[in-house]
Formats: structure tokens, C-alpha cells, sequence
């Protein structure tokens, strides 16, 4: 089929990667031509001839691979980290000089994820109340989650905006770390509990009334449907796209 | 202080118009002017000077009493039911006639769930699976209840629209009611428990992950904050605003 | 009827006793002889032939409303907090001279909480991990939650007598207060989100699976059902039953 | 170590049979000492000095497996189906005849599956109210789940022996299937969902308060504890027990 989508996995024998292989070998539009582990040579990016690359690799080999697949018209969509203010720099720069391609660089690809963000977000403003449960597995050794931080750096944000208060809190006297962290103002709890992988709930309440996101991680296939979301939409979206939510139709 | 809304209660011995009198008497950056009851003639309104009418009242009064403000040149928060499409386009060409008042008619004020019901229907579209959980009150004579049957509805519509398939579901046997009652391909369950107010969970699911949105009223304060919210927006939103969705800021 | 309970109530003009009144009266098999507010002679009781008091007093006038009661061989449902070890020692010797009497003092009278308290520290020591989450309205002065430290301290016994671990933890590093406060080992995170009431989640997790008890108490509603079942139960109890759950029927 | 369980599976080359092969080599206090598949003669297990058989099979080899290994002295923690009255009267009879034997068939080896249906029988009667959401993969071909279907048995039989009514309904009209399916008077709604496993919750209501089990089952290794507790406790319970709570301790 003229329109299929050739896609070139890097980084294929890492965890992720195993899964994007799949992931991409079984959905419509989209063949699978070269999946790429530790020491292939990119070049076998473009023998076969790819039209976008899944890139899943590490810090210290993400630019270069990227750079490559730009200079080759070859679009491309990127899980690994590492990104910061100066990569993403020249990276502009290599776009502007291919301005046909465009590059996806997601942070997170869980749609589920990415969205109660987003909405937290824009709902927190509205409410007298925000506090923030994530819960995880016990072998993490962060707390709070990375991507509690953010969410609740974004809700602060959109609050301070729109000139909503702090959250009311008449406590007096507490044992030491019952109220949980103070993130910008947002209160957050970090459950570690066995047989969990990932979960994050946001509360928010008003005088009779509460609104709850809540969402689940079961397991590592969360992020497919957001890398084959990607992959679908990157050809049509030209130069730097910074988190997959700049994809996604949230406009209400 | 020049600036402060007047605002009248229309319908203020209600169960709502009680609220709204309250809620407004303690609202920073408003004044109750006046406070009318069945039998009250709305000159009462003009008289008092009010800027602002909150109609509260019953469908067969609701239509007088919102044209007798508008020729006033009063602003109108309505949470009367009753407006048909007749009478939504009377109203049309009395505001044209008038077009620097703006009235707002909401069905629900509850900002919680106008916000999940807004929410729900954007994000429904890219998940495999879609279905709704309500839970009410005992006494509750309609299931599913009126919120969920409108829920479900643009669930379904945005599925539609983005060419979303519908859920799988392989259930081959079952007890007669089990999987719920089906709103236009979206599964709705109805729970009622004697304790509760009015829940709502929508349920979202794809490979490895899960996304829930659940609103939760206690009890009817939670129509206040979006009561004060129209009626510090109204007046800025010149013309017919039909729920409170039109005054939220969800473009994300 | 013969069989009638004939109940006074002590403290009725107060919010617990005022939902008190109102209860008895409603309940089936039970008539309300007297309501008793504060400088209203006990000699009431008597003379209204009462076979039941509840006291929803103060702690300054339980113990002699307690004494007087059993001494007239009437039997008491208490709700009233104040009863120390001293005082219930008294009453004790007071019940040994009175052999036929029934006493409930209880803490706590809502069936739920009083049910997943228990049903908590019975399964805690089953699983690896278990963390508690309490939620209140955001005037409450202390965190956690008296109820949330004592089933804490119940799980905590329970796990400590069958040979549970600890609950495996790998936080390295984290944002003070995030994990939550530590009460005997038990993880307790308390949320204060205005429109809420009182509400706690006990969290249960092992390898593949997670049982979760929630209790929701929206209403001071919550605690009549509990008085009721003390009331129909105390006089086939001689003696002094300290906590509802002596009442209830938990063997399984 | 002299008091080390010398453990022999049975069906080991099943999914729950690796499962099992695997926990047992993990475990404390027990050593695998035989694993068999199909076609591998009894024989191994006595010649391997086996003390404890989990038997994982099939309903055709089940009852062979257990009558050899209570011949020969050989405790058994049995998983498989096909456990029907004629059977189990025959494994009465053998165990009769070797009275120190223990043997435990348990139809649910999942503590929280088992701890949650107990619970929920016993509770159910203190409440006006009680429905069931059971939640599962939108592969399952029947629905309510048999989970559902047994715990909302157990409930309306602790309410109908308690005397509690009925779950009060006011629904007058409704849309076919809203209100579930009817389990001896309780409601129970079935939820398919892709990324879900298997999931149950219980609510019980009364006024001004809402008491909730729930579930999570994430994957099979939720089997397993349970599996090592029937190991550890089967040789201290002569005769048959029929259900892991059987094992638990219970009693409040």
C-alpha cells in the first residue's frame, strides 16, 4: 500500500523498544522495516528505506539519532530523555533547514495520562481545593513521582493565573508528614503499595461537591497506543512538537 | 462601591432561591437588592435598581420573568427548566433588540460536573473502551439519571466523529440487566444507595491503562460557586449563552 | 405494646441529641418518654419510666447521669466522651450491684467505620504492604485522624502478632512529607478537601492484587442507625460493653 | 532443615502450575521436590519424599492425584475444578481412613477475593442498602462474573436471616438494563473494560454513610500467597477443608 507507513524501531532489544516492535507489527497503516539495537549502524535506517523512526534509545545516543533521521527527511518520534534546553536548540535549527519534517518528543506517552494532566490542569483553577494521591510499587525510590510534581506545578500555575486562592487548611497540630509534600502550594501523598504499578489521582473539591481524575498504569503496554498515535500524526505536523498532548484534540 | 453587581433573586423562597440569597449575600463584590417570592411583582426588580437577576423560579414563570429583565436592560442567570426551542428563540429576538444584555441558562451549575461532562466527551474518543457508572439517592424514579443519558450522548458523538470503533465486548451469556442499559453503544449502569446524593464515574480503558473521571455533589451548595461564576461573567458575554461550559476556560 | 422500649434521651437539645430524638421517634418498637436538656432534673426519667437513656450529655455530667441511671436499674446507651480508665472502673463496681443492667459506651456509632475498622486489622496481616488514607473537610484542626491512628495501631498489632514484615518501601529520596506519617510502622496520608466530610480508605496490597476498604461519612445521619442498634440490643448485655463491635456480629 | 515442606507439583507445566513451581522455589521453609506434567508417573512424588502436593491439573486427573497422595500420607492443596458432591464424599471416606491427613480444595486462592466476600457477607445485613460493580477484561464471555454471583448469594443470605428488608428502589421508569441484574434481591452491574483484569466492588449504604470493598486483581500471581498459606497451615488441619477462609483468621 502506497500511503503505509515504513518505520524503523531504534533502541529494539530494551523493554520499550520490544514493545513498540510489536505494537508496530500489528497496527493497520504501518510495516515494520528495520528495528535497530546497540551498534547497528543507522544507515540501515534509510537501506530500508523508513519513513519514520521510533526512537527509544538512551541519553548519550538520542540526538545523534535524530539528527540523522531529520537530515534524511525521516520523521521522527521520541520516548527517550535527555532533551534539554540545548539539544532541543539545535534541534530547531537542523528543523528549520528541513522544514517537511516534523519531530514528536513525548515525555509520556500514556493518552490516559497526558489527559488527566492536561485537565487537572485547567479544572483546578475552578476549585476551592486541590490535593494530589499518587500511588506506586514499592521498589520505586522517588516521592513524589515525577509526574505528580508536574501536575501539580501545572495546577498551581493555572490557579495563581486565575487568582484562586490557596487551598483552606485549619490544621493545627499534625504528626510529622501527615499532610504529605508541599508542591507549589498543592498538597501531594505518595502511596507505596505491593501489586501496584502506577496510579495517580487529582481532587478536587468545592463547597458540595468533589471532581476526581483518576489514572491507572497497568503495565507497559499504556504507552503503544500514544507512540502509534504519534507515529499516525507526526508526518502532518512539521518542526518540533514538545509532548504528545500538542496532538491531541482537547480544544472544548 | 461603583462597580458592585445588584442582584435580584427571582424565585428566593425556593429550595435553590434560599441558596442563592445566601450565597449571594456573603459573594465579595455583590449586593442582594432583592429577594422576590411567588405573588411578588417584578417592578420590585427595577425599583431595587438591580443590575442582576438570578431566576430561580418555576417553567411557567421563567419566560416572563427573564423578558421583563432583558427590556430592562438586566443581565439573567436562569436555572429554571423549561426553555424549549421556542422560547429559546423568542428569547433570541428579544436580546437582538437589546444587545448589550447577555443572559445565561444552565441546566446544571454544578461547575464539577459540567467540567467531567466536558471532559468526558473529549477524551472518550481515544480510548478502546467507554462506559458510565451513576449512583443516586433511593428515591430516584428515572435510571439512568438525566446527566449520564447526556453524558453518554457525546461520549458517543465525539467516538463517532474521530471513527473510534465501539468497545469490545465478548460477553456471550448473560443474567438479563447485567452489562446495564445501552446510550447509543455506551454502557450505563445505575446504581442507587440509600446514603448517597449524586455520582457519576465515566470509565475509560485501552491496553494497560485506565482513565476515570468521577464528580461527586453532597448536597445542593454545589450549584452556588457556578451561580456567582455567571454572574460575574454574564455581563461581559453580550446575547444567549446556553450552559456553563460557555463560560469556563477549557481550551487546552 | 408490652415490649416497647421506653427510651429517654440525655442532651437532646445538642446536635447529636436533637438527630437522636428525631431517630427514636421515627424507629419502630421504641417510644421517646423524655428529652432532657441541660438543668433538667434526672428525677425525669424516672417519673417518664424510662427503660433506656441515651446520653449524648458532656463529659462533665455523664458519669453521674451513668451512675443514676444503672442505680435505677435503666439501661444506657453513652456516646459521650470523657469515660477514662478511673470512671469506668467506677462503673464497673456501680454494674456489680446492679447485675441486670446494660451499658454500651461507644466511641464511635457509625456501623461502617466501627466495621472497617475491624474488618482492617483482621486482613492486615494477609498482605505485604498497607498504607492508610483519611479525608476530611478542611476545618478539621488535627491530622491524622483519630480514627485513622487507632486503626493504624489495630493493623499494626495484628501484623506485629502473626509475623508480618514491615510494608516494603525503596524511597531513597523524597519531598518532606511525602510518604506520609508513620504510625507504627502504618503509612497514613491525610487529604483535607473542602466539600468533603469524614472519609478513610484502609489499602491493602500483595503481589498481583489489592483490597481496598472505604468508608464515607457524609452526614452526622451516619451515627443513628448505630444508636438504634445499641438501644435494641444493651438490655440482653448486662454488664459494661466498651466499642459497638462487641455488638455485631463479626464472627466469620 | 528437619521441618522443611517437601512440596510436589502437580499439572506443573500450566500457567498456574509454573506459577506455583516458581513461589515454591521462592518460598521460605519449603523445598520443590517434584514438579510434574502430564504423563509423569505418581510415583515420582512418593519417590521424591514429597510431604505436601499442590495439585493444579484438570478435573479428569484431580481425583486420582489426591487419593494417591492421602494413601500415602501426603498432605494436599488442591486448585483444580471439579470438586462436585460425589467426589468429595469419596475424599471424605479416604481421608477417614488416613485421619491425619490434611487436604485443602479451594475453588479461589486470591486472600483479598476471599477476604472481601467474607467481609461483605457479614456486613451487608447492618445496611439498608448493598449493590455490586464487578469489573473485568471485555474477553470474559459471561457476565456477572461466578465471584459476583456467589458474594451476592452470601449477602442476601446474611441480610435474609438478619431480617433486613429489601434494598430500597424508587425507580419508576428505566431504560432497559440500567439497574443490573437481579441476584436474590441485589443488584449487581457487570463493567468490560480493555486494560482491566478482574475487579469487585461491594457497596453497602445507610443514611449519611457509604461502606466499600473493593478488589483489584492485577494478575495471577495474586494465586500464590495464598497457595504457600494452604501449604503452611494444611498438615495442622487433619480431614478436609473446603475454602482457603477455612485457614484465615477470621473471627472478631
Amino acid at each position: 500500500m502506497a500511503d503505509e507507513l515504513k518505520v524503523a524501531v531504534l533502541g529494539a532489544r530494551g523493554r520499550m523498544g520490544t514493545a513498540a516492535v510489536d505494537a508496530v507489527e500489528k497496527a493497520e497503516g504501518m510495516e515494520l522495516v528495520a528495528a535497530l539495537g546497540r551498534g547497528d549502524s543507522l544507515e540501515k535506517v534509510t537501506e530500508a528505506g523508513a519513513t519514520h523512526v521510533v526512537d527509544l534509545t538512551i541519553p548519550d545516543a538520542t540526538e545523534t539519532n535524530v539528527h540523522f533521521a531529520v537530515e534524511n527527511g525521516i520523521h521522527c518520534v521520541v520516548g527517550t530523555t535527555g532533551w534539554d534546553a540545548d539539544r532541543l536548540q539545535r534541534l530547531e535549527q537542523k528543523l528549520a533547514a528541513n522544514d517537511d519534517v516534523g519531530v514528536l518528543i513525548a515525555p509520556n506517552f500514556a493518552l490516559g495520562s497526558v489527559l488527566a494532566s492536561a485537565f487537572a490542569a485547567k479544572a483546578a483553577q475552578y476549585f476551592e481545593s486541590a490535593e494530589i494521591i499518587e500511588l506506586h510499587h514499592p521498589n520505586k525510590v522517588d516521592a513524589p513521582s515525577g509526574t505528580a510534581v508536574r501536575t501539580a506545578q501545572l495546577m498551581a500555575a493555572t490557579r495563581a493565573e486565575a487568582g484562586t486562592g490557596p487551598s483552606p487548611d485549619a490544621t493545627e497540630k499534625q504528626l510529622d508528614g501527615a499532610r504529605g509534600a508541599d508542591v507549589d502550594g498543592i498538597r501531594v501523598h505518595s502511596v507505596r503499595l505491593r501489586g501496584l504499578v502506577a496510579h495517580q489521582e487529582v481532587l478536587l473539591g468545592s463547597p458540595g461537591e468533589q471532581l476526581t481524575f483518576r489514572h491507572d498504569s497497568f503495565d507497559h503496554g499504556s504507552f503503544m497506543p500514544g507512540v502509534l498515535l504519534g507515529l499516525r500524526t507526526v508526518a502532518s505536523r512539521p518542526g518540533l512538537t514538545h509532548g504528545l498532548d500538542g496532538y491531541l484534540d482537547l480544544g472544548l
